[in-house]
């Protein structure tokens, strides 16, 4: 089915969106996601100190997410100045602040200095008489990075829709949905939702992701408010799920994808991907090319451990003896034998990967600018 | 390194027992597992009712470990009779309570049955000659199938030992040891015990094993009891620590093998076997020969799904949004082609198991009666 983006953005409109700029009254909303599903609370933050917190408590997460939230925090920082000057450097003070919030996080700071970048850009060449002005075009500037965010997931989304076919079930693997980019669509998750807004019969099987559970608690949550038939699974039961002939495709997001396909991505896609080659299940990766490394290689990737507790514990309670040794890698790696195609805002990549990645990832696309992917 | 039963008997000492008869007070005392490891409690039983508690009360656990704790139910059944013919009378009784405690259990009803028919048989040939008698034929008839059941995983543990190097790690799942055996040793783990003992350096991943947590809260405790060094994983990580070259080899239990070599075992199994075949890594399964059903094909096994809660939560704590549709199978089954070997009390069985499997399973070998595999 061929559908254009303008099409198709009258057609999805998504349900459940983490991230909402109130012009009227200058507040960047969110929806609190450290608490989901359990609560649901909006956070309101005023000031880009409120927008960093939010960001560093886990209220607004995934890359794509955090960038907007800091461009909206920007926009915060002018809002008590008096004088354009005043106004340049109380946004200088907000881009240390919120880049600190998340130091790892690419997009934040890439969206912290683009906002930056604009206003000095704007003052410096006479094209904003006063602080109101200013405030104008940062609003318009931050707009344009969620509006791109957007634009890029439904094109993905579009793409992605070429490989869904009516009835089918996905598996997917954490939360690669429109909470982690802040848009409501996401990119693992896009084309299923797309598909279910054209009338299409399709359904997603969620494994709940441990450590964190990003699959249980915000994958089913935002499939379940999109009214998309969802069923939960322990992560022990990837692999019948696909040998029972329950499963049509993988679809899964990526933090980071190398030159010659090499999918780094949450803790457990490496399994998911592996039965799928066995089982002769096509395994999909969704992500914006910007989340390409086109420099590394395999062998000088380090992949992050974080806290043991985060293995010892489920939400506070103990499943583990005191003391047990434990392993808790964040991400794992996928070779690209197991992987039958990268999805991207600008096509479909097919293997061979070393040869095919480059010429996609390189095509100029000055319409939009697509954000890393998100965790 | 060649030992006999005979020498490892004195070398090996299983150090968490999770069952003991007091045979001064004639008390059947249980460590609770439904509390470990947060916990180290113990439960006194002194009647059929309070040993059919413990068993659905998850007190203890493990189908070899129920059929013990059942064997001594019978034992005081007998404590307050005084004719032979209200003995067996409270035998019976007490069978019909037992066996209710968990019906799907074979080793239960088995461990009953033979306890009754040693009663009968000894007061129709008139074996002995009064209640006090009696209770000592019982509590021999207890010992023996524990013992029985002690000598088969040691059996096995020294075949399995075959596999085992100095320096190795190995993967397991779900707890296969001494706590569900009832004997301090178990079946997958016994040969890494017994390399232990033996002074080999070895250690095994744990996956946690959701959705009931039996390696993070078992396996890791029992084996920190040993002080074997143990590492906790989430069950997302079983892949990258088999690509990363952290693991030697496989060994897991099985709860049903059929003729032709497929493996029914705790959910999440499976995908560790394909990935093990998929990376050359040898995939050990360790069971009695009582595990075997020859008779059925893999259509005609049902896969039991269990109470949605047990994903939809952790310890009683919520970790999915409420009403969330859940599928939670309780096993999972691995194909022949993925299993290296099947190692059991009476040898090791090698592919293609089709032949194999009946040449070991229905060799003679009347000194022991091991008992179903356990979960």
């Amino acid at each position: 089915m061929k559908i254009s983006l303008k099409e198709l953005k009258e057609i999805y409109k998504p349900k459940l969106v983490p991230l909402n700029w109130d012009n009227e009254r200058n507040v960047l909303v969110l929806l609190d996601q450290s608490a989901l599903p359990f609560e649901k609370m909006f956070v309101e933050t005023r000031t880009p100190e409120e927008v960093a917190d939010a960001i560093r408590q886990m209220k607004i997460r995934g890359a794509p997410a955090i960038g907007i939230a800091g461009a909206y925090g920007m926009v915060t920082a002018l809002l008590n100045s008096s004088t354009l000057e005043e106004a340049l450097s109380s946004l200088s003070r907000a881009k240390a602040t919120l880049d600190r919030a998340r130091p790892t996080a690419v997009n934040l700071s890439w969206a912290t200095s683009r906002m930056l970048n604009v206003a000095r850009n704007a003052v410096e060449n006479g094209l904003v008489k006063n602080v109101r002005e200013l405030v104008d075009l940062m609003k318009a500037e931050a707009k344009k990075i969620y509006d791109e965010e957007y634009e890029a997931e439904l094109q993905m989304g579009l793409y992605g829709l070429e490989k869904v076919n009516d009835g089918d079930t996905i598996l997917t693997q954490c939360n690669a949905g429109g909470l982690a980019t802040g848009t409501g669509l996401g990119t693992a998750l896009a084309p299923v939702k797309i598909a279910h807004a054209l009338g299409m019969k399709v359904s997603v099987i969620a494994p709940e992701t441990r450590p964190w559970l990003q699959g249980s608690r915000l994958t089913v949550y935002e499939l379940m408010a999109e009214g998309i038939p969802v069923t939960l699974i322990a992560d022990t039961a990837v692999g019948l799920v696909m040998y029972k002939g329950m499963v049509n495709s993988v679809m899964v997001g990526a933090d980071r994808i190398l030159a010659d396909g090499h999918v780094f991505n949450k803790i457990g896609t490496f399994k998911e991907a592996v039965i799928a080659h066995e089982l002769g299940i096509p395994f999909y990766v969704l992500a914006p090319t910007s989340t390409f490394d086109l420099k590394n290689s395999v062998e000088n990737v380090v992949i992050e451990e974080r806290d043991p507790n985060e293995v010892r514990t489920v939400r506070g309670v103990p499943i583990a003896p005191e003391g047990a040794k434990v392993y808790n890698p964040v991400f794992d790696v996928t070779p690209p034998k197991y992987v039958t195609a990268i999805i991207t805002e600008k096509g479909i990549i097919y293997p061979p990967f070393d040869k095919n990645v480059r010429k996609v990832v390189e095509k100029k696309m000055s319409s939009f600018l697509a954000f890393r992917h998100f965790h």
